[in-house]
Protein backbone atom coordinates (compact mmCIF):
# COMPACT_ATOMS: atom_id res chain seq x y z
CA UNK A 1 0.00 0.00 0.00
CA UNK A 2 1.18 3.46 -0.87
CA UNK A 3 1.08 6.33 1.23
CA UNK A 4 0.70 9.98 -0.01
CA UNK A 5 0.69 13.20 2.22
CA UNK A 6 0.93 15.46 -0.97
CA UNK A 7 -1.50 16.12 -3.30
CA UNK A 8 0.58 16.55 -7.24
CA UNK A 9 2.54 13.44 -6.18
CA UNK A 10 -1.26 11.31 -5.27
CA UNK A 11 -2.63 12.85 -8.26
CA UNK A 12 0.22 12.34 -11.02
CA UNK A 13 0.41 8.58 -9.36
CA UNK A 14 -3.72 8.08 -10.22
CA UNK A 15 -3.04 9.58 -13.70
CA UNK A 16 -0.36 7.10 -14.27
CA UNK A 17 -2.53 4.20 -13.45
CA UNK A 18 -5.84 5.60 -15.28
CA UNK A 19 -3.72 5.78 -18.24
CA UNK A 20 -3.57 1.99 -17.95
CA UNK A 21 -7.18 1.88 -17.66
CA UNK A 22 -7.41 1.19 -14.09
CA UNK A 23 -10.69 2.10 -12.41
CA UNK A 24 -10.77 3.59 -9.04
CA UNK A 25 -12.59 3.45 -5.82
CA UNK A 26 -12.29 6.07 -3.20
CA UNK A 27 -13.32 5.51 0.49
CA UNK A 28 -13.10 8.79 2.55
CA UNK A 29 -12.77 8.75 6.11
CA UNK A 30 -11.66 10.91 9.07
CA UNK A 31 -9.55 7.78 10.06
CA UNK A 32 -9.79 6.04 13.51
CA UNK A 33 -11.31 3.18 11.24
CA UNK A 34 -13.65 0.74 12.37
CA UNK A 35 -15.29 -1.90 11.05
CA UNK A 36 -17.46 0.22 9.39
CA UNK A 37 -15.25 1.64 7.26
CA UNK A 38 -13.37 -1.95 6.83
CA UNK A 39 -16.93 -2.78 5.11
CA UNK A 40 -16.40 0.25 2.48
CA UNK A 41 -13.10 -0.93 1.74
CA UNK A 42 -13.60 -4.27 0.98
CA UNK A 43 -16.52 -3.42 -0.78
CA UNK A 44 -14.50 -0.82 -3.07
CA UNK A 45 -11.58 -2.92 -3.45
CA UNK A 46 -13.83 -5.92 -5.04
CA UNK A 47 -15.07 -3.46 -7.42
CA UNK A 48 -12.26 -1.42 -8.27
CA UNK A 49 -8.56 -2.13 -9.49
CA UNK A 50 -7.60 1.08 -7.41
CA UNK A 51 -8.40 1.51 -4.24
CA UNK A 52 -7.89 5.12 -2.54
CA UNK A 53 -8.68 5.56 1.62
CA UNK A 54 -8.21 8.86 2.31
CA UNK A 55 -7.75 10.04 6.11
CA UNK A 56 -8.55 13.65 6.61
CA UNK A 57 -9.97 15.11 10.14
CA UNK A 58 -12.00 18.19 8.42
CA UNK A 59 -11.63 21.09 10.14
CA UNK A 60 -14.04 22.58 8.42
CA UNK A 61 -17.13 20.54 8.77
CA UNK A 62 -16.85 21.09 12.70
CA UNK A 63 -18.59 23.63 14.74
CA UNK A 64 -16.54 26.27 16.69
CA UNK A 65 -17.48 23.98 20.08
CA UNK A 66 -17.36 20.73 18.16
CA UNK A 67 -14.73 18.24 19.17
CA UNK A 68 -11.81 18.68 15.74
CA UNK A 69 -9.35 19.19 18.50
CA UNK A 70 -10.17 15.99 20.20
CA UNK A 71 -11.56 13.59 17.46
CA UNK A 72 -9.70 10.32 18.09
CA UNK A 73 -6.50 10.11 15.59
CA UNK A 74 -4.31 7.06 15.05
CA UNK A 75 -2.35 6.64 11.95
CA UNK A 76 -0.72 3.40 12.06
CA UNK A 77 -3.69 1.26 13.43
CA UNK A 78 -5.36 3.15 10.07
CA UNK A 79 -2.37 2.12 7.86
CA UNK A 80 -2.97 -1.28 8.98
CA UNK A 81 -6.58 -1.45 8.93
CA UNK A 82 -6.58 0.15 5.61
CA UNK A 83 -3.65 -2.18 4.17
CA UNK A 84 -5.92 -5.33 5.44
CA UNK A 85 -8.68 -4.41 4.12
CA UNK A 86 -7.66 -4.11 0.63
CA UNK A 87 -6.80 -0.34 0.01
CA UNK A 88 -3.93 0.35 -2.57
CA UNK A 89 -3.43 3.69 -1.58
CA UNK A 90 -3.73 5.40 1.59
CA UNK A 91 -4.05 9.49 1.09
CA UNK A 92 -3.73 11.54 4.59
CA UNK A 93 -2.78 14.86 3.76
CA UNK A 94 -2.27 17.29 6.60
CA UNK A 95 -4.73 20.38 6.95
CA UNK A 96 -2.24 23.00 5.18
CA UNK A 97 -2.12 20.54 2.32
CA UNK A 98 -6.11 20.42 1.63
CA UNK A 99 -6.66 23.96 3.23
CA UNK A 100 -3.67 26.23 2.24
CA UNK A 101 -3.50 29.90 3.42
CA UNK A 102 -6.10 31.97 2.21
CA UNK A 103 -8.36 29.08 1.32
CA UNK A 104 -11.80 30.35 0.31
CA UNK A 105 -14.40 27.98 -1.66
CA UNK A 106 -17.26 26.27 -0.82
CA UNK A 107 -19.97 24.33 -1.92
CA UNK A 108 -22.81 23.86 -0.83
CA UNK A 109 -26.15 22.02 -1.25
CA UNK A 110 -29.46 23.73 -1.05
CA UNK A 111 -32.28 22.55 0.63
CA UNK A 112 -30.71 19.49 2.29
CA UNK A 113 -28.07 21.13 4.10
CA UNK A 114 -30.42 23.16 6.90
CA UNK A 115 -32.23 19.73 7.90
CA UNK A 116 -31.80 16.93 10.51
CA UNK A 117 -27.86 17.57 11.74
CA UNK A 118 -27.73 20.59 10.01
CA UNK A 119 -30.29 22.63 12.57
CA UNK A 120 -27.66 22.19 15.25
CA UNK A 121 -24.57 22.04 13.13
CA UNK A 122 -24.86 24.94 10.97
CA UNK A 123 -21.84 24.80 8.49
CA UNK A 124 -21.29 20.96 8.65
CA UNK A 125 -22.61 20.07 5.71
CA UNK A 126 -21.17 22.78 3.74
CA UNK A 127 -17.55 21.75 5.23
CA UNK A 128 -18.43 18.28 3.96
CA UNK A 129 -19.69 18.79 0.51
CA UNK A 130 -16.57 21.11 -0.32
CA UNK A 131 -13.69 18.72 1.09
CA UNK A 132 -15.44 15.78 -0.51
CA UNK A 133 -15.69 17.92 -4.41
CA UNK A 134 -11.73 18.17 -3.32
CA UNK A 135 -11.52 14.74 -3.00
CA UNK A 136 -13.44 13.42 -6.20
CA UNK A 137 -11.31 16.38 -8.06
CA UNK A 138 -7.73 15.00 -6.17
CA UNK A 139 -8.29 11.45 -6.72
CA UNK A 140 -11.12 11.30 -9.95
CA UNK A 141 -12.63 8.11 -8.76
CA UNK A 142 -15.29 6.14 -10.62
CA UNK A 143 -16.91 5.12 -7.59
CA UNK A 144 -17.08 6.58 -3.81
CA UNK A 145 -18.30 4.79 -0.80
CA UNK A 146 -20.04 5.85 2.00
CA UNK A 147 -21.59 4.56 4.96
CA UNK A 148 -25.29 4.34 5.38
CA UNK A 149 -24.92 6.00 9.10
CA UNK A 150 -24.37 9.29 7.33
CA UNK A 151 -27.13 9.20 6.01
CA UNK A 152 -27.83 12.62 5.41
CA UNK A 153 -24.25 13.15 4.21
CA UNK A 154 -24.69 10.17 1.38
CA UNK A 155 -27.88 12.30 0.23
CA UNK A 156 -26.00 15.09 -0.03
CA UNK A 157 -22.97 13.95 -1.62
CA UNK A 158 -25.20 12.20 -4.23
CA UNK A 159 -27.05 15.32 -4.75
CA UNK A 160 -24.01 17.53 -5.45
CA UNK A 161 -22.30 14.55 -7.45
CA UNK A 162 -25.65 14.72 -9.92
CA UNK A 163 -26.01 18.51 -9.80
CA UNK A 164 -22.14 19.29 -10.34
CA UNK A 165 -21.66 16.62 -13.20
CA UNK A 166 -19.05 14.96 -11.10
CA UNK A 167 -19.04 11.62 -12.78
CA UNK A 168 -18.49 9.72 -9.90
CA UNK A 169 -21.28 6.62 -8.99
CA UNK A 170 -21.59 7.06 -5.16
CA UNK A 171 -22.51 4.02 -3.59
CA UNK A 172 -24.22 3.69 0.24
CA UNK A 173 -23.05 0.82 2.44
CA UNK A 174 -25.10 -0.37 5.09
CA UNK A 175 -24.60 0.65 9.20
CA UNK A 176 -22.34 -1.88 11.14
CA UNK A 177 -23.71 -2.50 14.37
CA UNK A 178 -21.95 -3.58 17.51
CA UNK A 179 -23.97 -6.85 19.37
CA UNK A 180 -26.16 -4.78 21.28
CA UNK A 181 -27.19 -2.84 18.18
CA UNK A 182 -25.38 0.15 18.69
CA UNK A 183 -24.00 1.78 15.09
CA UNK A 184 -20.70 1.82 14.93
CA UNK A 185 -18.99 4.74 14.89
CA UNK A 186 -15.06 6.47 15.84
CA UNK A 187 -16.78 8.76 18.59
CA UNK A 188 -18.07 5.25 20.72
CA UNK A 189 -14.80 5.75 22.18
CA UNK A 190 -15.85 9.07 23.98
CA UNK A 191 -18.40 7.12 25.85
CA UNK A 192 -17.99 6.27 29.80
CA UNK A 193 -19.04 2.26 29.93
CA UNK A 194 -22.45 3.42 31.48
CA UNK A 195 -22.83 5.59 28.83
CA UNK A 196 -21.71 2.78 26.29
CA UNK A 197 -24.98 0.86 27.78
CA UNK A 198 -27.32 3.44 27.74
CA UNK A 199 -26.70 4.41 23.68
CA UNK A 200 -28.01 0.64 22.85
CA UNK A 201 -31.26 2.79 22.71
CA UNK A 202 -30.75 4.47 19.73
CA UNK A 203 -31.01 1.11 17.90
CA UNK A 204 -33.48 0.30 19.88
CA UNK A 205 -36.04 3.05 19.60
CA UNK A 206 -35.70 2.23 15.41
CA UNK A 207 -36.48 -1.46 15.99
CA UNK A 208 -38.79 -0.42 17.59
CA UNK A 209 -40.28 2.19 14.36
CA UNK A 210 -39.81 -0.91 12.28
CA UNK A 211 -41.67 -3.34 14.36
CA UNK A 212 -44.69 -0.58 14.34
CA UNK A 213 -44.28 -0.04 10.99
CA UNK A 214 -44.28 -3.83 10.33
CA UNK A 215 -47.40 -4.05 12.46
CA UNK A 216 -49.30 -1.84 10.08
CA UNK A 217 -48.48 1.90 11.72
CA UNK A 218 -48.11 4.59 9.07
CA UNK A 219 -49.13 7.45 11.33
CA UNK A 220 -45.35 9.32 12.00
CA UNK A 221 -46.21 11.32 14.87
CA UNK A 222 -47.35 8.20 16.88
CA UNK A 223 -43.91 6.24 15.62
CA UNK A 224 -41.82 9.24 16.99
CA UNK A 225 -43.73 9.29 20.47
CA UNK A 226 -42.86 5.53 20.53
CA UNK A 227 -39.42 6.67 19.34
CA UNK A 228 -38.83 9.55 22.43
CA UNK A 229 -39.95 6.70 25.25
CA UNK A 230 -37.85 4.43 24.33
CA UNK A 231 -34.75 6.90 23.89
CA UNK A 232 -35.93 8.23 27.13
CA UNK A 233 -35.86 5.15 28.98
CA UNK A 234 -32.26 5.27 28.74
CA UNK A 235 -31.90 8.90 30.39
CA UNK A 236 -30.16 10.82 27.25
CA UNK A 237 -28.33 13.74 28.19
CA UNK A 238 -30.15 15.63 25.08
CA UNK A 239 -32.33 14.07 22.09
CA UNK A 240 -31.04 16.58 19.28
CA UNK A 241 -33.75 15.10 17.23
CA UNK A 242 -36.02 12.20 15.84
CA UNK A 243 -37.23 12.42 12.44
CA UNK A 244 -39.12 10.37 10.07
CA UNK A 245 -38.91 11.98 6.72
CA UNK A 246 -38.66 11.18 2.64
CA UNK A 247 -35.34 9.31 2.16
CA UNK A 248 -34.80 11.45 -0.71
CA UNK A 249 -35.54 15.05 -0.30
CA UNK A 250 -35.25 14.78 3.96
CA UNK A 251 -38.54 16.87 3.74
CA UNK A 252 -40.94 15.71 7.13
CA UNK A 253 -43.57 13.12 6.04
CA UNK A 254 -46.93 12.52 8.29
CA UNK A 255 -48.13 9.27 6.82
CA UNK A 256 -45.27 6.74 6.11
CA UNK A 257 -45.09 6.15 2.55
CA UNK A 258 -42.38 4.54 -0.40
CA UNK A 259 -38.63 4.99 1.07
CA UNK A 260 -38.66 6.53 4.13
CA UNK A 261 -35.75 7.81 6.48
CA UNK A 262 -35.82 7.86 10.18
CA UNK A 263 -33.24 9.13 11.63
CA UNK A 264 -32.10 10.41 15.43
CA UNK A 265 -29.43 12.23 16.91
CA UNK A 266 -28.75 11.92 20.85
CA UNK A 267 -26.16 13.18 23.21
CA UNK A 268 -25.19 10.82 26.27
CA UNK A 269 -22.65 13.41 28.68
CA UNK A 270 -20.90 15.15 26.11
CA UNK A 271 -21.07 12.70 23.09
CA UNK A 272 -23.63 13.29 20.39
CA UNK A 273 -24.51 9.69 18.39
CA UNK A 274 -26.24 9.48 15.14
CA UNK A 275 -28.14 6.54 13.65
CA UNK A 276 -30.83 5.75 11.23
CA UNK A 277 -33.28 3.38 9.51
CA UNK A 278 -34.56 3.50 5.60
CA UNK A 279 -37.97 1.60 5.16
CA UNK A 280 -39.63 0.81 1.80
CA UNK A 281 -42.99 1.26 3.18
CA UNK B 1 -17.24 20.76 -36.00
CA UNK B 2 -19.77 18.30 -33.97
CA UNK B 3 -22.63 19.75 -32.05
CA UNK B 4 -23.78 18.35 -28.60
CA UNK B 5 -27.09 19.62 -26.56
CA UNK B 6 -26.99 16.50 -24.38
CA UNK B 7 -24.25 15.85 -21.46
CA UNK B 8 -24.35 12.18 -21.99
CA UNK B 9 -22.90 12.29 -25.18
CA UNK B 10 -20.63 15.14 -25.28
CA UNK B 11 -18.91 13.47 -22.25
CA UNK B 12 -18.97 10.37 -23.82
CA UNK B 13 -17.26 11.59 -27.10
CA UNK B 14 -14.41 13.70 -24.97
CA UNK B 15 -13.47 10.51 -22.62
CA UNK B 16 -13.14 8.75 -25.70
CA UNK B 17 -11.04 11.80 -27.43
CA UNK B 18 -8.73 11.62 -23.93
CA UNK B 19 -8.47 7.55 -24.26
CA UNK B 20 -6.34 9.01 -26.98
CA UNK B 21 -4.36 11.16 -25.17
CA UNK B 22 -5.73 14.54 -26.81
CA UNK B 23 -5.47 17.85 -24.76
CA UNK B 24 -8.69 19.80 -24.31
CA UNK B 25 -9.36 23.38 -24.36
CA UNK B 26 -12.36 24.96 -23.36
CA UNK B 27 -13.91 28.30 -23.86
CA UNK B 28 -16.99 28.48 -21.34
CA UNK B 29 -19.29 31.63 -23.25
CA UNK B 30 -23.02 32.97 -23.08
CA UNK B 31 -22.44 33.26 -26.71
CA UNK B 32 -23.29 36.05 -29.53
CA UNK B 33 -19.42 35.61 -30.36
CA UNK B 34 -17.43 38.23 -30.87
CA UNK B 35 -14.05 39.24 -32.09
CA UNK B 36 -13.31 38.80 -28.24
CA UNK B 37 -14.46 35.36 -27.98
CA UNK B 38 -12.93 34.59 -31.56
CA UNK B 39 -9.51 35.14 -30.00
CA UNK B 40 -10.48 32.75 -26.86
CA UNK B 41 -11.04 29.90 -29.48
CA UNK B 42 -8.11 30.80 -31.27
CA UNK B 43 -6.35 30.51 -28.64
CA UNK B 44 -7.55 27.33 -27.64
CA UNK B 45 -7.09 26.02 -30.86
CA UNK B 46 -3.50 26.81 -31.05
CA UNK B 47 -2.56 25.22 -27.41
CA UNK B 48 -4.81 22.13 -27.41
CA UNK B 49 -5.69 19.02 -29.65
CA UNK B 50 -9.82 19.52 -29.47
CA UNK B 51 -11.21 22.89 -28.45
CA UNK B 52 -14.57 22.84 -27.17
CA UNK B 53 -16.68 26.16 -27.11
CA UNK B 54 -20.02 26.35 -24.62
CA UNK B 55 -23.09 28.41 -25.07
CA UNK B 56 -25.09 28.66 -22.45
CA UNK B 57 -26.89 31.60 -20.88
CA UNK B 58 -26.59 30.98 -17.43
CA UNK B 59 -29.63 31.95 -15.92
CA UNK B 60 -28.27 31.88 -12.26
CA UNK B 61 -25.76 34.31 -13.04
CA UNK B 62 -28.64 36.51 -13.65
CA UNK B 63 -30.24 38.74 -11.12
CA UNK B 64 -34.01 38.84 -10.89
CA UNK B 65 -34.30 42.24 -12.71
CA UNK B 66 -31.49 41.70 -15.32
CA UNK B 67 -31.19 40.60 -19.11
CA UNK B 68 -31.77 36.79 -18.66
CA UNK B 69 -34.64 37.04 -21.45
CA UNK B 70 -33.35 39.49 -23.40
CA UNK B 71 -29.39 38.61 -23.05
CA UNK B 72 -28.57 38.45 -27.26
CA UNK B 73 -28.75 34.78 -28.68
CA UNK B 74 -27.85 33.86 -32.20
CA UNK B 75 -27.17 30.02 -33.06
CA UNK B 76 -26.41 30.13 -36.39
CA UNK B 77 -24.00 33.32 -36.29
CA UNK B 78 -22.26 31.65 -33.40
CA UNK B 79 -21.81 27.96 -34.97
CA UNK B 80 -20.08 29.62 -38.17
CA UNK B 81 -18.03 31.97 -36.25
CA UNK B 82 -16.79 29.08 -33.50
CA UNK B 83 -16.28 26.53 -36.84
CA UNK B 84 -14.47 29.38 -38.50
CA UNK B 85 -12.07 30.45 -35.35
CA UNK B 86 -10.95 26.20 -34.81
CA UNK B 87 -13.21 24.87 -32.36
CA UNK B 88 -13.83 21.71 -32.72
CA UNK B 89 -16.76 20.63 -30.93
CA UNK B 90 -19.92 23.23 -29.85
CA UNK B 91 -21.82 22.31 -26.67
CA UNK B 92 -25.00 24.52 -26.12
CA UNK B 93 -27.27 23.25 -23.59
CA UNK B 94 -30.71 23.96 -23.05
CA UNK B 95 -30.98 25.07 -19.37
CA UNK B 96 -33.37 22.04 -18.24
CA UNK B 97 -29.62 20.23 -19.40
CA UNK B 98 -27.92 21.95 -17.05
CA UNK B 99 -30.22 22.61 -14.40
CA UNK B 100 -32.77 19.79 -14.01
CA UNK B 101 -35.59 20.00 -12.10
CA UNK B 102 -35.07 20.43 -7.99
CA UNK B 103 -31.56 21.18 -8.82
CA UNK B 104 -29.72 22.72 -5.74
CA UNK B 105 -25.59 22.83 -5.29
CA UNK B 106 -24.07 25.79 -5.56
CA UNK B 107 -19.95 26.67 -5.65
CA UNK B 108 -19.26 29.91 -3.39
CA UNK B 109 -15.74 31.62 -3.67
CA UNK B 110 -16.14 33.70 -0.22
CA UNK B 111 -14.10 36.94 -0.18
CA UNK B 112 -13.75 37.93 -3.72
CA UNK B 113 -17.56 37.51 -4.71
CA UNK B 114 -19.00 40.70 -2.52
CA UNK B 115 -17.17 43.17 -3.99
CA UNK B 116 -17.04 45.34 -7.28
CA UNK B 117 -19.25 43.75 -9.53
CA UNK B 118 -20.50 41.37 -6.44
CA UNK B 119 -21.91 44.37 -4.79
CA UNK B 120 -24.39 45.49 -7.16
CA UNK B 121 -25.23 41.49 -8.59
CA UNK B 122 -25.05 39.84 -5.14
CA UNK B 123 -25.39 36.32 -6.61
CA UNK B 124 -23.98 37.00 -9.60
CA UNK B 125 -20.30 34.95 -9.41
CA UNK B 126 -22.59 32.13 -7.20
CA UNK B 127 -23.99 31.39 -10.37
CA UNK B 128 -20.65 31.78 -12.27
CA UNK B 129 -18.48 30.11 -10.03
CA UNK B 130 -21.26 26.80 -10.17
CA UNK B 131 -21.72 26.90 -14.05
CA UNK B 132 -18.09 27.00 -14.45
CA UNK B 133 -17.36 23.99 -11.96
CA UNK B 134 -20.07 22.20 -13.93
CA UNK B 135 -18.39 22.60 -17.24
CA UNK B 136 -15.05 22.05 -16.11
CA UNK B 137 -16.69 18.30 -14.50
CA UNK B 138 -18.81 17.83 -17.81
CA UNK B 139 -15.49 18.52 -20.27
CA UNK B 140 -12.90 18.06 -18.53
CA UNK B 141 -10.32 20.69 -19.74
CA UNK B 142 -6.72 20.61 -19.45
CA UNK B 143 -6.83 24.57 -19.93
CA UNK B 144 -9.57 26.80 -20.16
CA UNK B 145 -9.53 30.34 -21.63
CA UNK B 146 -11.41 33.59 -20.21
CA UNK B 147 -11.10 37.00 -21.32
CA UNK B 148 -9.77 39.54 -19.11
CA UNK B 149 -12.54 41.77 -19.42
CA UNK B 150 -13.85 39.98 -16.75
CA UNK B 151 -11.34 40.78 -14.68
CA UNK B 152 -13.39 39.58 -11.35
CA UNK B 153 -14.41 36.60 -13.37
CA UNK B 154 -10.99 35.54 -14.01
CA UNK B 155 -9.93 35.79 -10.35
CA UNK B 156 -12.61 34.13 -9.02
CA UNK B 157 -12.47 31.16 -11.44
CA UNK B 158 -8.96 30.81 -10.80
CA UNK B 159 -9.06 30.65 -7.14
CA UNK B 160 -11.66 28.01 -7.01
CA UNK B 161 -10.14 25.63 -9.63
CA UNK B 162 -7.38 26.02 -7.20
CA UNK B 163 -8.91 25.45 -4.19
CA UNK B 164 -10.78 22.86 -5.48
CA UNK B 165 -8.30 21.15 -7.09
CA UNK B 166 -9.95 21.30 -10.04
CA UNK B 167 -6.14 20.37 -12.13
CA UNK B 168 -7.57 23.16 -15.01
CA UNK B 169 -4.94 25.36 -16.39
CA UNK B 170 -6.97 28.45 -15.90
CA UNK B 171 -6.02 30.88 -19.18
CA UNK B 172 -6.66 34.63 -19.26
CA UNK B 173 -7.03 36.75 -22.45
CA UNK B 174 -6.46 40.30 -23.27
CA UNK B 175 -9.26 42.45 -23.80
CA UNK B 176 -10.36 42.95 -27.71
CA UNK B 177 -11.28 46.53 -28.40
CA UNK B 178 -13.08 48.62 -31.29
CA UNK B 179 -11.51 51.22 -32.55
CA UNK B 180 -12.29 54.25 -29.97
CA UNK B 181 -11.09 51.63 -27.96
CA UNK B 182 -14.68 50.17 -26.85
CA UNK B 183 -14.41 46.94 -24.81
CA UNK B 184 -16.09 43.97 -27.06
CA UNK B 185 -19.09 42.67 -25.34
CA UNK B 186 -22.04 40.97 -26.26
CA UNK B 187 -23.71 43.78 -24.53
CA UNK B 188 -22.95 46.54 -26.72
CA UNK B 189 -25.43 45.48 -28.76
CA UNK B 190 -27.85 47.11 -26.36
CA UNK B 191 -26.57 51.12 -27.18
CA UNK B 192 -27.99 53.99 -28.85
CA UNK B 193 -26.00 55.14 -31.47
CA UNK B 194 -25.72 58.11 -29.39
CA UNK B 195 -24.67 56.10 -26.16
CA UNK B 196 -21.96 53.79 -27.98
CA UNK B 197 -20.44 57.02 -28.79
CA UNK B 198 -20.63 57.82 -25.10
CA UNK B 199 -19.53 54.81 -24.06
CA UNK B 200 -15.60 54.88 -24.87
CA UNK B 201 -15.45 57.43 -21.63
CA UNK B 202 -15.11 53.93 -20.28
CA UNK B 203 -11.22 52.96 -21.66
CA UNK B 204 -10.85 57.02 -22.13
CA UNK B 205 -10.40 57.00 -18.05
CA UNK B 206 -8.29 53.79 -18.00
CA UNK B 207 -6.00 55.11 -20.81
CA UNK B 208 -6.05 58.35 -18.17
CA UNK B 209 -5.48 56.37 -15.14
CA UNK B 210 -2.41 54.46 -17.13
CA UNK B 211 -1.23 57.79 -18.11
CA UNK B 212 -1.05 58.87 -14.59
CA UNK B 213 0.62 55.72 -13.23
CA UNK B 214 3.46 56.46 -16.02
CA UNK B 215 3.66 59.82 -15.18
CA UNK B 216 4.59 58.70 -11.73
CA UNK B 217 1.32 59.37 -10.07
CA UNK B 218 1.02 56.45 -6.75
CA UNK B 219 -2.21 57.76 -5.33
CA UNK B 220 -5.53 55.91 -5.64
CA UNK B 221 -7.70 58.55 -4.63
CA UNK B 222 -6.65 60.87 -7.23
CA UNK B 223 -6.48 58.67 -10.21
CA UNK B 224 -10.01 57.61 -9.33
CA UNK B 225 -11.11 60.71 -9.08
CA UNK B 226 -9.91 61.55 -12.49
CA UNK B 227 -11.24 58.87 -13.87
CA UNK B 228 -14.65 59.86 -12.41
CA UNK B 229 -14.09 63.15 -14.20
CA UNK B 230 -13.07 61.53 -17.56
CA UNK B 231 -16.59 59.58 -16.98
CA UNK B 232 -18.84 62.38 -16.26
CA UNK B 233 -17.83 64.09 -19.45
CA UNK B 234 -19.46 61.63 -21.15
CA UNK B 235 -23.02 61.60 -19.24
CA UNK B 236 -23.30 57.84 -17.89
CA UNK B 237 -26.35 57.72 -16.56
CA UNK B 238 -25.03 55.62 -13.24
CA UNK B 239 -21.24 55.38 -12.35
CA UNK B 240 -21.25 51.89 -10.54
CA UNK B 241 -18.16 51.83 -9.53
CA UNK B 242 -14.83 52.67 -10.49
CA UNK B 243 -12.12 51.18 -7.84
CA UNK B 244 -8.12 50.49 -8.26
CA UNK B 245 -7.28 47.06 -6.15
CA UNK B 246 -5.14 44.09 -5.96
CA UNK B 247 -4.96 42.18 -8.70
CA UNK B 248 -5.02 39.18 -6.97
CA UNK B 249 -6.74 39.55 -3.83
CA UNK B 250 -9.61 42.63 -5.32
CA UNK B 251 -8.51 44.80 -2.15
CA UNK B 252 -8.87 48.04 -2.35
CA UNK B 253 -5.18 49.92 -2.48
CA UNK B 254 -4.13 53.25 -1.52
CA UNK B 255 -0.96 53.80 -2.64
CA UNK B 256 -0.80 51.51 -6.46
CA UNK B 257 2.08 49.02 -6.17
CA UNK B 258 2.71 45.75 -7.67
CA UNK B 259 0.20 44.27 -10.00
CA UNK B 260 -2.94 46.65 -9.85
CA UNK B 261 -6.48 46.17 -10.95
CA UNK B 262 -8.00 49.43 -12.01
CA UNK B 263 -11.70 48.59 -12.57
CA UNK B 264 -14.98 50.02 -13.16
CA UNK B 265 -18.72 49.75 -14.18
CA UNK B 266 -20.63 52.43 -15.74
CA UNK B 267 -24.74 52.64 -17.18
CA UNK B 268 -25.77 54.07 -20.32
CA UNK B 269 -29.48 53.79 -20.46
CA UNK B 270 -30.00 50.47 -19.15
CA UNK B 271 -27.03 49.11 -20.50
CA UNK B 272 -24.57 48.06 -17.69
CA UNK B 273 -21.01 48.34 -19.14
CA UNK B 274 -17.27 47.00 -17.66
CA UNK B 275 -13.71 47.51 -18.31
CA UNK B 276 -10.41 47.34 -16.40
CA UNK B 277 -7.27 47.57 -17.44
CA UNK B 278 -3.89 45.42 -15.12
CA UNK B 279 -0.91 47.52 -14.55
CA UNK B 280 2.71 46.58 -13.27
CA UNK B 281 3.36 49.03 -10.81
Amino acid sequence: MRIYHKIPELKEYIAFQKAKWRSVGLVPTMGFLHEGHVSLIEKSASENDLTVVSIFVNPTQFGPNEDYETYPRDFEADSQAARNAGADILFAPPPDEMYPDGYGTYVYVEGLSDLLCGKSRPDHFRGVASVVCKLFNIVTPDRAYFGQKDAQQLVIIGKMARDLNMGVKIIGCPIIREEDGLAKSSRNTYLSSDERKRAAALCRSLYRAQEMVQAGQRNAGIIHDAMIQTLKEASPDLIDYVEIVNADTLQPVELLAGRVLIALAVRFGQTRLIDNIVLEV
